[in-house]
């Protein structure tokens, strides 16, 4: 894909230098809106707005919602009031939604002026639902049939109304009072026959979601079942609309970048990697960096009330960075397997001390795998010629199994407790976990050192 | 969800020991596939059988799709042959496929003595194709239409031959070699009029995979361009199967998974943590912390190598730990930073300088930060009282610095020269780059402290 862009943007950019736009519609009415869109983030600022002017009228508008946050920013200020009417009209409500959120107060205003009453309602009603909510994310625009319509009058009712829908293929079923009762699918009532009664095809036990339900628990329900869109319900079971699958996907991936980021201490950005100003990116790293430096005095601490000990046979300092190393990525190669299976479900509270049974027994083949590698490699290579070599490695060795024990205690038991107490499980990652650990074994080692090899 | 599903299990397992199976069958009929599968993982071995022979045909099998891979282990050898065909004629292909790759090899014989002849064809088809490749996850049941039909041709063939597919709303259209030609949707056909032929609705430039492509890309092209399926193409553009959405979603999550344990040096694993044995966890962490205990030998050879700098001022091993930890975190966010964002098509090697160029000043801005928080704690609290405070404040605050910034532009630049050489970034990730990051901070270190101490 990236590199096909490239070469056409090249091309694009050339053929707008020339004018040649009639061969430019040829062109762009042959691409998909996101591929479209991808041009657009790599074309020249000035050159944007006369390539969106060649966009016929559709095609512009689905490419729009494509579009990065840029992008957007870049157009809609050159944008005459009739041009902007005519991309809104075009955009599904809850695209509008996600567009005006990126946008500044002053061309929030002219959108919402452009836009149709209707429209303007509907868009004022989804802004008013917190940002991750069910509601933020979902579309106001759906299919509703009648319970007591035939499968014939229901495809009748598609074919009039369906157009400007996100998705026809499921369709909602509401009693008078609005309130859901059923759900269809078009491929159901296509394998009916005609004179069918809706209320018979429906399915009646509704899998649905709450407006203020969390975004990530609603994508995790829609791919769980399978389905391709999830009822979005209020408090009294009306329906008020509907999040798609594609959105739905979006979730996921914004989520686990999320997690990722919280894993390695960053706090969670919503922009590309790319798009974010250095700043920005200083912004979201030096916070945690600054706390775990902060808590690293801890073990410079413990080392220096050893001061003496160390001093007395300064090789021990050698082997403090690889016990503290091993004890970080032993435990966070536990927190990390947790955290993955809490937010996939796999794994809850309730199975605390199952997970810590299976950690146990897994860091202590671990911890005496290592040991023992360890041990023949201390003799043979670090101490050789050293005359209480035996014994610094025998140290060495057993604050290793203390070590990565501990490790992988902490790794998988603090994911569990956070996400208990409401924390996030993915801020209990590495870093934290190694700071702890890292104070732990530091003590393991020095106490093991001074009562086996008496300093 | 889970809390709901548990209670239920509990009830169901009183049913079934009471054998109130007419009550069971009222309560599973009004369940959707997805629970009554994780009622089946809840529920005590012995029952799993009893409880699945009073589920009705459809039902069973749309649940055998949704089950772990333990529960059709348990089901399958005590099926009889005809009980064993009703299942697997009712399982889609790609379902049959994936659930044949967990049987053992005479499990997998009387599967397929059972499927018809059509279906065995099929199944064998998919066999072919190596894991993890678009055929492997492809299902072969979809709907094809010819060019010359009528919309409403179209959709009497859909309404005709729909049931057994699984979707039916993204259709294909294929010339007399079966090449593929154009796709239309079900809503395309729905609203336009019923004498319009196909070849005039449909979309002829089709995004389309071949057999052999990577299932991530697949799945990232998928949910790109927000489509419900996507065709699989040979070599020659004949149309051979589809990919679904729904298990797009399941790769993504899946290949994120392994993203993640790569990153946290855990070998990729198929099977979720709580279905994993204790020496199944094992293998997947015992080899990379083998490996970057032995690399920590660099670290400490440079420590021993320093002894006589480290004795003659103990007080420097203090700051060991903490230099280390920042350096390794530094370098994590980075590296994870860049991973994400290479996984999410964000980033290429192309873009190498431009990440180094924002990496090197992020890394100055986070260095200097926390040099100067550093130095002050140092005079204030760790070095209180010590006559060479300032200067050894000044020794771990530039190593601080120097350490922070070769951190971040390892972790950034790794990445990306693995996945440039075809390697997987994720497993540039935090462990292998702070075992790095450490040996340099600590020549840092040194050399500043025999510089500027003069040790």
């Amino acid at each position: 894909m990236e590199q096909v862009n490239v070469t056409l943007t090249e091309t694009i950019s050339v053929l707008l230098d020339e004018k040649k736009y009639t061969t430019l519609r040829d062109i762009l009415v042959t691409m998909k809106p996101y591929d479209i869109a991808a041009v657009f983030e790599e074309l020249k600022d000035e050159k944007v707005p006369i390539l969106f002017r060649i966009l016929p009228k559709e095609l512009a508008a689905e490419t729009f919602v494509e579009m990065d946050d840029e992008t957007p920013r870049l157009l809609i200020p050159g944008f005459s009031d009739s041009e902007l009417k005519e991309v809104v009209d075009e955009l599904f409500v809850d695209d509008a939604v996600d567009l005006i959120e990126e946008m500044p107060a002053n061309v929030v205003k002219r959108i919402l002026r452009q836009a149709d009453k209707d429209t303007r309602k509907q868009i004022n009603e989804l802004l008013k639902y917190p940002e991750d909510s069910a509601g933020s994310i979902m579309t106001t625009e759906f299919i509703v049939l009648r319970p007591d319509m035939t499968a014939e009058m229901a495809i009748k009712r598609i074919r009039r109304t369906g157009v400007d829908k996100e998705t026809i293929y499921t369709c909602y079923i509401t009693d008078d009072n609005n309130k859901l009762i059923g759900t269809t699918t078009v491929k159901d009532l296509l394998l009916s026959d005609d004179d069918e009664f809706v209320k018979d095809i429906m399915e009646e036990n509704v899998i649905s979601v709450k407006t203020l339900d969390d975004q990530e628990e609603v994508a995790h329900t829609l791919s769980n079942y399978n389905f391709l869109a999830l009822p979005v319900v209020d408090i009294e079971n009306r329906l008020v609309g509907i999040v798609t699958v594609d959105d739905a996907i979006d979730v996921i991936q914004e989520e686990t970048t999320e997690d990722i980021e919280k894993m390695a201490a960053v706090l969670p950005s919503d922009k590309p990697y790319m798009k974010t100003s250095v700043f920005g990116i200083y912004k979201k790293r030096i916070p945690w960096l600054l706390v775990l430096m902060l808590s690293a005095t801890f073990t410079s601490t413990i080392i220096s009330s050893f001061e003496d000990a160390l001093s007395s046979m300064i090789v021990l300092s050698a082997f403090i960075p690889m016990l503290m190393d091993a004890g970080g990525n032993a435990g966070s190669q536990s927190s990390v397997s947790v955290i993955r299976a809490i937010s996939l479900d796999e794994v809850e509270f309730k199975s605390m001390f199952k997970v810590l049974w299976k950690e146990l027994r897994v860091s202590i083949l671990c911890g005496v795998t290592l040991a023992a590698a360890n041990f023949v490699k201390l003799i043979i290579f670090d101490l050789h010629g050293n005359e209480n070599a035996f014994w610094i490695a025998l140290v060495v060795s057993l604050a290793l199994i203390g070590t990565v024990i501990i490790a992988k205690l902490i790794g998988s038991s603090l994911p569990l407790l956070a996400s208990k107490i409401g924390f996030d499980p993915a801020v209990m990652a590495s870093p934290l976990i190694t700071t702890l650990s890292d104070a732990l074994s530091l003590m393991i080692y020095f106490a093991l050192a001074t009562s086996i090899l008496n300093l």
